[in-house]
């Protein structure tokens, strides 16, 4: 059977910066190039980044992909690479589309296209469409009805994108229909806790489906709240893994695959009944006949995948690196409270940017603990971040001399001050302001608007506490297992939660004890599980009724949140989509 | 001809008050028996308002709204209205749908039925579901593809749902293939400046397309940030316009039609060809062959469009007395500048609520200048508001006192100052806090997150600069005309606009003048032009690259300022869409 060298290239797109991304793909290609690979893949609309949200529907923008994307082909053979074929995600038009209500505005498309010989040789668009969780491509693209099948050293490889392997029939079903040897598949595949499990499932399931091997590679990389985690991979045509990239980073997944020679006679166009209730038309495009030279094989490589904590961890680090880097910030400011919330946070960040560009504050009020200053002091000291300590009595002071305020008028007054504060000094030195919040507090609605709900970007909005905890303590092992200081204080983990806004006040005054509700949030917002289904599943009516009156109550203050890398579930900014104004609970 | 006496009920619904919205539609049908109608139509979702987002995807929702359709249905009867037809919006579910990626959880669908008898007689779901600009209906419904025909009085009626009207194909060209003689719509179909006049052109057109006479019946109200104003019309088949409901009031529109004898022989199933590429099947149910009684003629109800200033300040007095209401609120707090914005926000809050229940802040810092508190004073006293001043130059100082600030962050402070001030006393009164920023300053970010930008609800969010002065000229004028005193101050209309953060300070330092600014946003945030686009439609090309910066830097702003109604085109909220991160423009 012939031997292809197939190279993935999970790279980091940003959202808009069609230049940059396409320097990305031209350095990325000379690697393939250099490590001989036969042809190279690119993740979904990488030239574009993705999501692009409205700015699909621009003119302007998909005018700038397109020329971008000739361009690109261009420089590439001009670099040399011109016999590399190059497969890239970008943002196209369906041609000769007539403007009609319920189209989205210039008719975009979720395209793919191939580079080869200085042009593009072929292009094609997504066929099916998600619309679901943190998707939304029925309000942005056209559907495509077209599958390419490239020809390349004699083997039919079909090209798809992303969703096109989620959803049954479409590509998959017309792949196999035309003997298509290798499925290419571009994706765009928001990272969520244990889902490259899922992945590798279905590919597995796809490439025996399509009786061909399966080549998926995916997108790296935070952008607003979604963070991609490569993890591209590659199985064989009875769904045998035989190479998987790593997680979180950008790298060349270089893959030796052996393929079955295509039929001398190339599929007809079809159309072909796609086996959804449409049909799909085949575009076959031979690039090259003559079989790969002999040379000798590559070892397989099959990244581990992380165990769940460290997924998650990274997932943290990744997203908040990318926010900070990508709206061009240099430094990040917080308000450290001697809490573990503040503490993992700091600690997220002084792994995405580095310690040196984390800055504290310390803002201990009339009800401080002493270990709140001590615990987020020796924070500080085993991370060496920057720190500044500012007792915020006088400016509560100076409020309480204008106003009649007492109860949680006067608890939130506290962290108001010290959100002031955290974002005067950001103003002031062009930090990042991030927000230490948990899923668990955003859920019921345990925050301040304005105080400690502050910020530009929430590492840990996505996080419940009881995993907030457990991270810390994943960290502080990982840590310990290489000989270093753990970095969060074990005080910080181990002390009762506190928002301390009032003498000897705890968490478990407003809430029941965080394992109880994390498990209830879990089924009512991850699971959807009304009123009965809950108590049905054994949670405690009257703590049921209680809690879903918070969260739904909340939703005021999620919609002001500042935004954060999903991780463990269900955004609350960018898919849990609820009214404010709602007599439902 | 046989003559049918049609009522629409423009209500108001609340989303998720299902008990509420039933007792609507039952108080609602006992007035439109009471006035003789042959049947009543309620709008689209009456049962569990619109939109209902993702409680569309909530089992136990679907279950409540089924329910609630059943015990409406005899509730009516044991009313004594088991005789009038009944048609209602609601939300069903596809009968034996199976789990499948890419449909919606639980296949929900945006239904209509007809209650009779005690009973539902007939149910069936909207056709084309919209999912561009406010709407997203592809994440919550599954498509319908069966269109309801009842033979009342001996005329045939079709039923279709809101969308099925705007786009082309579907129930109408099935309505005219079967010969029905009235095509009834149940619509939730929001606000927007002029759309009054697109409306009645779309339901001339249908009618003429559908060969027969169309009643359209719409929403009112406000739910987060939709507005809808009612605006119920009822067309011959010939396109004349019959009848037409007052704008922004609940309503019921009683109307005397001459509609044709229907066939002996009913329609049969089908499946019809759409002439959408899909097929529709139809549902023929007779409840009455008997024509109707003679009786005196109704005289036809014309309600006058309203002109375009009185309409958009309907909409924004309709949507901040919605949010109120429905959110549980029972007054509001804001702070007043003595500018133009508060003014307007002040006003219309005291037409929504009432001025007794308006409470305002008068917050002078060592740069107002002697008339921001004059003009705000003379505000308070013209309208008869709550009102309370507090210098805040000794809170800055104790801010200042603890850390070293100047220029932007330093204006920032005294804002969120304000902002505090403001959250306090709602926190502490249980106020709601009206935030006043406009369209203008939203776009270009020419405000204070946490400071100015802080509150629950936005009334002018959607209303540009420009158009701030026109409604309050407008409003005053209004007042003039009924020999009221008009409540804005001249003065706080002719000064120029000034955030007063700095000695001397006005919005022309940062900001060209508003005339200018707002031509070029309309054309960058409601036309998506490019920069391109804006230099060849006569902007300068300088202040184009300076805007398009400002108004794309600020998405990270918007994303945390409050809902507020829109009207005027793409509201920041809810329907333009972009990433924070991105490195377009």
């Amino acid at each position: 059977m012939p031997r292809l060298r197939i190279a993935l290239a999970q790279t980091n797109s940003c959202v808009g910066d069609i230049t940059g991304n396409a320097d990305l793909i031209a350095q990325w290609s000379r690697r393939a190039a250099d490590a001989g690979a036969d042809l190279v893949a690119f993740p979904e609309m990488a030239l574009t980044g993705y999501p692009v949200e409205d700015l699909a529907l621009r003119e302007s923008f998909v005018d700038a992909s397109l020329a971008a994307l000739e361009s690109t082909a261009s420089r590439l053979a001009t670099d040399g690479l011109g016999g590399l074929p190059v497969v890239v995600g970008y943002l196209d038009r369906e041609p000769g589309a007539v403007p009609r209500v319920g189209r989205p505005a210039g008719a975009p498309q979720d395209a793919v296209a191939v580079l080869y010989g200085g042009r593009v040789a072929v292009r094609s668009a997504k066929h099916h469409l998600p619309n679901y969780g943190v998707f939304d491509e029925f309000r942005y693209f056209v559907p495509g009805d077209r599958l390419p099948v490239l020809r390349l050293r004699g083997v039919d490889i079909a090209v798809a994108v992303c969703e096109d392997l989620w959803q049954e029939g479409g590509p998959v079903a017309v792949a196999r229909q035309v003997g298509a040897g290798l499925l290419l598949t571009v994706n765009a595949s928001p990272y969520e806790r244990d889902k490259d499990d899922v992945r590798l499932e279905l590919c597995a399931r796809r490439a025996v489906e399509a009786g061909a091997a399966l080549a998926y590679v995916n997108m790296v990389g935070g952008q607003d709240e979604l963070v991609f985690d490569g993890d591209s991979l590659v199985v064989d045509a009875a769904g045998k893994l035989l190479a998987r990239g790593p997680q979180f980073t950008e790298d060349l997944l270089v893959t030796d695959v052996e393929l079955p020679e295509a039929a001398a006679e190339p599929p007809g166009p079809g159309p072909y009944d796609a086996a959804d209730g449409t049909r799909i038309r085949v575009e076959h495009v031979v690039l090259s006949q003559d079989p790969a030279p002999e040379r000798a094989p590559l070892p397989a490589r099959i990244a581990e995948p992380m165990e769940s904590a460290a997924e998650i961890y990274a997932a943290l680090v990744t997203g908040t690196r990318d926010y900070v880097r990508k709206n061009g910030f240099r430094s990040v400011i917080l308000n450290l409270s001697g809490g573990i919330d503040s503490a993992l946070v700091a600690t997220i960040a002084s792994d995405a940017v580095g310690p040196e560009r984390v800055y504290t504050l310390l803002l201990p009020s009339r009800y401080s603990s002493d270990h709140s200053v001590q615990d987020a002091e020796e924070l500080v000291k085993r991370q060496g971040l920057h720190a500044q300590l500012i007792p915020i009595a006088d400016i509560v002071g100076a409020f309480e001399d204008r106003i009649d305020i007492d109860g949680l008028a006067a608890e939130n007054l506290q962290a108001r001050i010290r959100g002031m504060l955290v974002m005067s000094l950001s103003n002031q030195h062009g930090h990042l302001v991030l927000t230490t919040g948990n899923k668990s507090e955003l859920a019921t609605g345990y925050s301040t608007l304005y105080g400690d709900s502050a910020g530009g970007f929430a590492p840990i909005k996505d996080v419940p506490k009881t995993v907030v905890w457990e991270l810390s303590r994943w960290r502080n092992a990982q840590a310990e297992a290489r000989g270093e200081v753990p970095p969060i204080p074990e005080n910080s983990i181990t002390k009762p939660p506190s928002a301390e806004l009032r003498p000897g006040q705890v968490d478990t005054d407003s809430l029941p004890a965080y394992d109880i509700l994390d498990a209830l949030l879990h089924d009512y917002v991850e699971r959807d599980l009304g009123r009965d289904a809950l108590v049905a599943a054994g949670h405690d009516p009257a703590l049921v009724d209680r809690v879903i009156r918070l969260v739904d109550r909340a939703e005021y203050k999620r919609r002001q949140y500042p935004p954060g890398p999903k991780v463990t579930g269900r955004n609350f900014g960018r898919d849990r989509r609820l009214p404010i104004t709602s007599r439902w609970s």
